[in-house]
C-alpha cells in the first residue's frame, strides 16, 4: 500500500506515531524540491525539502535504478516525486530516510538557478524575494512570521477581543505620524475631481479607528498594514509594514502595559512552542544569545520607569552619547538601548513623556507637563511597542488639539466618541517587523518582509 | 468580596458555572453602557452593554438609592459602573439579574445622542460609521467579521499552511483585474522623480506573490485588504476591501475545488459555533431562512458542473435573461445567480471556462480552449470563490501573455518561478465581505466594512 505523506507528517509520524503505524507504512511517496543531490558509485542521495517542515527528507537511490543517471543529473532546486520505503534511522544523523524505488521529475531546474549549495549573503538574496524563500534562512523568516501572526490573534481572540479592520485608504491627514502617500487614479493632484472627491493618504495608523470600536465593544485590536512615506534608508525602516494595534475601554496606563507584557511573553513562547527548528537555527546562525535573551525575558518582570527617571540615569552618561538628553528631549536609539542593554539589561517600559514630544491624543497627566503614554524598551531593537492612556476629556482634547495645530473639524467624529459616552481607555502599537526582528534576531527589516518596499525599490 | 466582571462572564457562569461558584459571589461590578434606562414609581431598570457579548445585563435600581434620580436621568448611550448583588433568574427573561447597589458615571452621553432607542435605517446608520458599532445590528456584524477572520486563520493554519504578507504596493501593472488606484508622494505624475521611482499602484490581488510562496512551501495563504478603483455604486462594490488568497503546490483544479468547499464549510460551522447569538439575531431580523440555508449547505456536497454543460441549461432560458448566453461569453450575475437559485438550489462550481474571458495565468486545458478555472456561484451572492490550477508550463504561459499583451520583462519575477523548479499549483480568491454578507444575509457591504471606501465617499 502506498501512502502519501508529507516530509512534515514523516517527522510528526517518528515523534508522536506508534510502532505499529510506523511498520505498516509499506511505500511512501513525497513531493518536493532538491536541496542536494550527490551520486556515489553505488548510491546517491537526495536532501529533498518540501516546505512543510524546515527539516530535510534524506532519500536514498541505488545506481542499479533504470533511470538512475538521469536522477544523477537533477540540480539543486530539481521538483520530484519519490516513491520508496520510509526507514525509520535512530542510530543516524536524520530520525528516517527514503529507501527510493522511484523518481519522477515534476518541475526541472536550470543550471543556473540562482541559489546554488554556497551560502548566499543576504545583499544578493534581498534581489532575488521571489525565490530567497527557498531557502533555510527564509523559509524560517517567513514560517515565524506566519507563526507569530497567529500567535497575535490567538492571544487577542482567547480574551473576547474583537479583530477590527481599519481602513487603508484615509481622509486623516492629521494623525501627525509622519509623511504619508498619497492615493489618485489622477496625475494632476486635482483632489477635487479625483475618485474620493478629496485628497487622499495611505494609513500611518488605525488607532484613532479602534478606539471608535473599542467605545463599543470594549476590548478590539487592529491588525493590518501601515505605510510611511519616509525616504530613510536603514535597516529599520520599510515604506510598507504591518502593525497591531489593540485599544481597550474602561481601561488606563496600568492595564495597558500588563497588556503589553502579556502579549509579548505570549507571543514569545508560543513561537518558541511552534517554530522551535526555525528558533535553534536563528540561534545557531544568526545570535547565539537568542534563545537565553527570550528565555530570560519570559522569566523577568517588565521594569516600569518614569521619562523623568530616565532623564536622570541618562544625564549622568551624557559622556556617551551623540546626542546629549536633557529634561523634555525627545529619546534616541542610543539612549534607548542603554537603558535597556546596559542599565536594565531586559525590556523595560519608560513612561510619563513630556506633552510636546508625544501626540495630542495622549491624556495629560496631572502635573500638566507629561502624558500618559508608555514606550517599551528592548535589547537590540530600542523601542518596539508605543503606547498611552488616550484623553477621553473633550475639553483637554480640545485644548491639546489647539495646542498642536489640528483642525477640529477633520476630527469632529473622534471628538464625538467623548461627547456620546466616552469612556478611560487606552491602546498601543507594535510594529510587527520589529518584532519579529527581535525574535529572529535577524538585522536588517528587509529580510523580515516577502517583498519590502523602500524608498526606489518596488521590485516584484 | 466584590467581583469585578464582564457581561460576557456572567453569561458563561450561568451556563458553564457551578451553583457553588454563583453562590459565592455577593457583590460584583460591571462597566459598560446603557442601552436604556427606564424608572417607575419604585425601581428602575437599566439594560447595559458592555460589548463583550451581544446580549445585555438587566440592572434593577431602588428609589431608594441615594442618587435614584440622578441615575433615572441617564441619557442611552451613557457609560457607567455598576455594583450590585448577581442574582440568577432562571425564570425570567434574562437568565439573570443585577440587583443594583450603587452606579457610577464613567461618561456621560448628550441627549442628542444619534442613536435612540427606535429603529434606525442603515442609510442614516452609515452616515454615523464612528456610533453606529454601538447598535445591536452592527454588533453583530462586527463580531461576525472577528470571528470569521478568526475561521480563516484556523483553518489554514491547523493544517499547517503558512500566512504570507503579500504587498499592498505594487509596480505590476499587469494583473488585469480592473483599474486600479496610483500610489505617489506627488501631484505632478512625474514617476521617474516619485518615491519609488517607477509608477506605483495599490494592489488588486495578493496570488502572483503568492505564488512565489507557494512553491517554496507548498500551501500558503494571504488574507489583506486589495482595492479597484471602480466608479461603481453598487450594494456588492467597495473601492478597499480584504480577500484571501491560498495558493497550493502539487494541486491540480480538483485538489482546489476540495480545498475551497472545506474551507466554506469550516468557516461557516464555526461562525454558528461561535456566535450563535448573532448569527440568531440575523435569522430573525434580516432573513429568517438564513440558518436553514446555512445548515443545508452544510450538509450538501457542492456540485460540480462545467462551463459547457452550464452553457447549456442556459440557453434553454435565455428568454427570461436581459443578458442572452452562447458558448464564449462571460457569466453575468443573473445567469449565477439562476444556477445556483434555481437549478441547484445551493452551491455550485462552474469550471474550465473559455479562455478568453479568464486570466492569462490560468492553465491551458488540452482542448486549446478552455481554462482549468473554477468559479463557485451560491445563492443570494453569485459569484463567491475564484479559481484556478496555474499555468506551470513556460512554453504554454508566454504564448498566453503575448496573446493578451502582458509585457514579459514587467513579470520576468513570475515567469522565472516555472523556470526553477516549478509544479503544477492552484489556487483560489475569495472576497471576504461577500463571504461576510453571505453568512449574515446582510445586504450592502457598505455595512459589513468598518468605515466603508466608495466613489467620493472617504469619510472618517
Amino acid at each position: 500500500m502506498m501512502s502519501y505523506l508529507t516530509i512534515r507528517e514523516c517527522y510528526d509520524l517518528l515523534a508522536y506515531g506508534s510502532e505499529i503505524e510506523i511498520d505498516s507504512l509499506e511505500y511512501i511517496q513525497i513531493q518536493g524540491w532538491i536541496r542536494t543531490n550527490r551520486k556515489g558509485k553505488n548510491v546517491g542521495f537526495i536532501e529533498l525539502n518540501d516546505g512543510t517542515y524546515f527539516r530535510n527528507a534524506q532519500c536514498v537511490y541505488s545506481s542499479e535504478l533504470s533511470n538512475a543517471d538521469d536522477i544523477a543529473k537533477y540540480n539543486t532546486g530539481t521538483a520530484v516525486t519519490i516513491s520508496g520505503k520510509f526507514k525509520a534511522t535512530p542510530d543516524g544523523r536524520q530520525p528516517f530516510e527514503i529507501d527510493v524505488k522511484d523518481v519522477v521529475l515534476e518541475g526541472e531546474c536550470g543550471a543556473d538557478y540562482p541559489l546554488q549549495k554556497k551560502r548566499h549573503s543576504y545583499e544578493y538574496l534581498r534581489d532575488i524575494a521571489h525565490l530567497r524563500v527557498k531557502t533555510n534562512s527564509f523559509m524560517a523568516v517567513f514560517r515565524v512570521r506566519s507563526v507569530l501572526s497567529m500567535a497575535i490573534h490567538e492571544f487577542f481572540q482567547d480574551q473576547g477581543f474583537v479583530y477590527v479592520h481599519t481602513p487603508i485608504i484615509t481622509g486623516n491627514d492629521a494623525e501627525g505620524a509622519g509623511e504619508s502617500f498619497n492615493v489618485t487614479t489622477r496625475s494632476d493632484g486635482d483632489y477635487e475631481k479625483d475618485f474620493f472627491g478629496q485628497k487622499a493618504s495611505l494609513t500611518v495608523s488605525g488607532q484613532l479607528h479602534a478606539e471608535a470600536f473599542a467605545l463599543a465593544f470594549r476590548d478590539v485590536y487592529t491588525f493590518g498594514p501601515t505605510f510611511r512615506a519616509e525616504n530613510s534608508n536603514t535597516a529599520r525602516h520599510a515604506s510598507e509594514f504591518w502593525m497591531v494595534e489593540p485599544e481597550i475601554a474602561f481601561a488606563d496606563l496600568e492595564d495597558d502595559m500588563n497588556l503589553i507584557e502579556d502579549m509579548v511573553k505570549y507571543c514569545i513562547e508560543y513561537v518558541l512552542e511552534n517554530a522551535p527548528e526555525e528558533m535553534n537555527f536563528f540561534n545557531d546562525r544568526i545570535d547565539n544569545t537568542l534563545l537565553d535573551r527570550l528565555n530570560s525575558l519570559l522569566s523577568s518582570e517588565f521594569k516600569r520607569l518614569s521619562y523623568t527617571d530616565a532623564i536622570e540615569i541618562l544625564e549622568k552618561e551624557n559622556d556617551r552619547f551623540e546626542y546629549k538628553v536633557h529634561w523634555g528631549v525627545d529619546l534616541q536609539s542610543e539612549h534607548e538601548r542603554y537603558l535597556s542593554e546596559e542599565v536594565f539589561k531586559g525590556p523595560v517600559f519608560i513612561t510619563d513623556y513630556p506633552k510636546d514630544i508625544k501626540a495630542f491624543y495622549m491624556r495629560l497627566n496631572d502635573d500638566n507637563k507629561t502624558v500618559a503614554a508608555c514606550d517599551l524598551l528592548v535589547p537590540q531593537v530600542g523601542e518596539l511597542v508605543g503606547g498611552s492612556q488616550r484623553e477621553e476629556r473633550i475639553d483637554v482634547l480640545d485644548q491639546r488639539m489647539e495646542e498642536m495645530n489640528i483642525p477640529k473639524e477633520s476630527l469632529e467624529w473622534y471628538r464625538q466618541l467623548r461627547e456620546y459616552g466616552g469612556v478611560k481607555h487606552a491602546g498601543f502599537g507594535i510594529g510587527f517587523e520589529r518584532f519579529l526582528m527581535y525574535i529572529t534576531a535577524m538585522q536588517n527589516i528587509r529580510d523580515v518582509i516577502p517583498f519590502p518596499r523602500t524608498p526606489r525599490h518596488l521590485d516584484y
